[in-house]
């Protein structure tokens, strides 16, 4: 922790002491980025101190990460990253692509990208002594928090608009979180969270507020480096990043990622990042394409609920993840987004709609020209499938029934 | 693959080389058990070839399996095993117990124990060159198998009672398999499988008629020795394992391991196997507190369903794996399965209900004294609660509706 020096605003350039703010600038209210003291880090570790590490967790990064070690190992907050990266031959195939990974964040403990975040922040609460962990969240950022929380045998709270799904309450009860649903939509839940936290003292994880939860998901960022960049040396154009994009987080968490690594001059080229909105929840890429950082809040109306998102609370930095990168955005359409559900299964992933996104995504770069064939690419699936079975339900065919008999098989096989 | 001998018959005794048979004993029908080249391996590997590795999968057991290397690295099926092991302290103090360990099955790339079968069974489809696998399942063992077909691309027929809920359907036809819906129940879907198997040169994985499934499920019980027994030799009483039982092949297969190491030397004590059974499915409980291996079937309606089971395939060799360890068989009621499912959540741990049983049967066997406070504990999680969600509901109380406003909230905070 001793690293971990403040915080600079996206917006104003503002630097500010750990004490001396805890969430957005005070000045403007613009998204914080973490500083940490990268030349005392440079001096301390060497690459191989960090790829020599046998934990199988995003806790093998605690030497980047501005926090205290958790001591989380023997929970589930101690398994959260260190996630698989597949590289499905059939659908680099299916793409005419020469290098394509597929890394799988459903494989976290409560089954999304979003354990990452959540980790680092409940880790935080445990330094700052904060006794109560909040969020406003419909989906999966309250079931991590919930999960992470009840690892570490601490409070949460989760305020949710009570038109939540209730699947999805339900594993947020299950982790023992005290769940609020609020009757209003989730930008009155956001505004209450926020009021409760100040009021009573809690650790508030809202994201897009909370600087310590793109510190989280730069882990991604981080392992996508150790597992694909510094074993592979050879690529000779930059890593392309496709990921779904929906208050802009997860994108500008892993644009911090990269950014550190090149700060250490651990990484010699930034990757290029692209983000993947469906057409029906576009503002940041609206942003994008608009040549500007202010972000306009639309009506969104996705099937892909995790990044289903009005008004986006990162969307600046997200703008800049692709922009500043020589990456760029790209919009799909729901019913490409459902598509490519079945086409990540067909090589075992099971996917959320936000995560095969990103793989639609890409798809569409490579049919328009922006992906070529010697371009390096890597998918980031943000979410399990088993989060949202109807969607899942709508990307396949109804499976035919028939009588228990060989003559009746034999009328339905492999039509 | 050279140490695969051939196989025995669990009923009979008889021994078949590897080409004398491909499922049952041919004579009695009874299940056969794997034989290895046991000298062989010893004479091979030492403990520490094994615990060198590095591979964070079940693979690390391709010495002790009877499959040739499928080549997997790089595919959700070269990711399946190796699953979290979880030390939860504040279960143990519930519970007044000093070592409590949960191992996450719900951590599989399926998302449940049954990865482990179908990883082997489709290694060994591969080895024999089976263009297709197919299996009767309405559940868990036909998503891992698709998952897992899909994975190494390969063509997979699952046989489903056309009453299988739909979204566990849904999983399967995510993942590219030919599902075919039966107009019967499971014993029709099983006989058909087996039909077709015979007639089309199909590779057929049914529980407790695969040999290859206990194989696959035996790597639980090698990462138990290799988390658990090795690193605490200090451990003064033999380690307790509970897990849940339907058809009884996890069980078996647990024992299958644990036999195994006994028989490398590379284990000095058999751990007690305690099997756990819902009392509305608990024909292999009601053999083994009848003395007997004879299993009379059952009308089974627990409401965990992947353990909800008539006629137990491999019930014999269930009865035995507690009987010969000094484990036993310990039934529990479908309320105190749901209670357990929200036990395991308080520590961030998602249970599907077959799942929350085995720590459903530890809660009894502690109160009643078969525990006491100085037994080593491991629990086995087979699946995620994501599987089922309906029963995760039932679980916890409903959250409150509250107004968006510090008064409203302050009226139902922690009631």
């Amino acid at each position: 922790m001793t690293d971990f020096q403040g915080y600079k605003c996206s917006i104003c350039g503002m630097e500010y002491l750990p004490v001396q703010s805890i969430y957005t600038c005070p000045k403007d209210g613009g998204n914080l980025d973490v500083i940490l003291d990268y030349k005392q880090i440079r001096q301390k570790y060497k690459i191989e101190d960090i790829t020599s590490i046998s934990q199988p967790s995003l806790w093998r990064y605690l030497p980047l990460l501005p926090v205290a070690d958790p001591q989380a190992e023997g929970t589930p907050m101690g398994a959260a990253g260190w996630t698989p990266l597949f590289k499905p031959g059939v659908l680099a195939k299916d793409l005419g692509l020469e290098e394509l990974w597929i890394k799988d964040e459903g494989r976290n403990p409560t089954a999304s990208f979003k354990d990452r975040a959540s980790s680092v922040v409940v880790a935080r609460a445990m330094g700052i002594g904060a006794k109560v962990v909040v969020t406003a969240s419909t989906g999966n950022a309250g079931a991590a928090l919930a999960g992470m929380a009840a690892a570490m045998n601490q409070k949460a709270v989760i305020f949710a608009p009570k038109t939540a799904p209730p699947a999805k309450v339900a594993q947020l009860l299950v982790y023992g979180a005290q769940v609020i649903l609020v009757d209003g939509n989730y930008d009155s839940a956001f505004d209450l969270t926020i009021e409760a936290a100040n009021e009573f003292g809690w650790y508030c994880r809202n994201t897009g507020y909370n600087p310590f939860t793109a510190e989280g998901k730069k882990t991604a960022a981080l392992e996508i480096w150790e597992t694909i960049l510094h074993p592979n040396p050879q690529l000779k154009k930059p890593l392309c990043v496709f990921v779904s994009v929906g208050d802009g987080n997860i994108i500008s968490g892993i644009h911090k990622g990269f950014k550190d690594l090149l700060e250490l001059g651990w990484m010699e080229q930034m990757p290029r990042i692209f983000g993947v909105q469906s057409e029906k929840s576009a503002a940041v890429a609206n942003a994008y394409f608009a040549g500007t950082e202010k972000i306009t809040p639309v009506q969104a109306t996705t099937i892909a609920d995790s990044i289903s998102v009005d008004l986006p609370r990162d969307g600046v930095r997200a703008v800049r993840a692709a922009r500043d990168t020589g990456g760029a955005y790209i919009l799909v359409e729901d019913e490409t987004i459902i598509r490519a559900i079945a086409e990540l299964g067909k090589v075992g992933i099971f996917a959320e709609p936000a995560g095969s996104t990103a793989y639609a995504g890409l798809q569409k770069a490579v049919k328009d020209g922006t992906i070529q064939n010697d371009d390096p690419v890597v998918v980031i699936n943000t979410g399990s499938g088993l989060k949202d079975i109807r969607s899942a339900m709508q990307s396949v065919k109804e499976a035919p029934i028939i009588e228990p008999s060989m003559a009746a098989l034999k009328k339905h096989l492999w039509k």
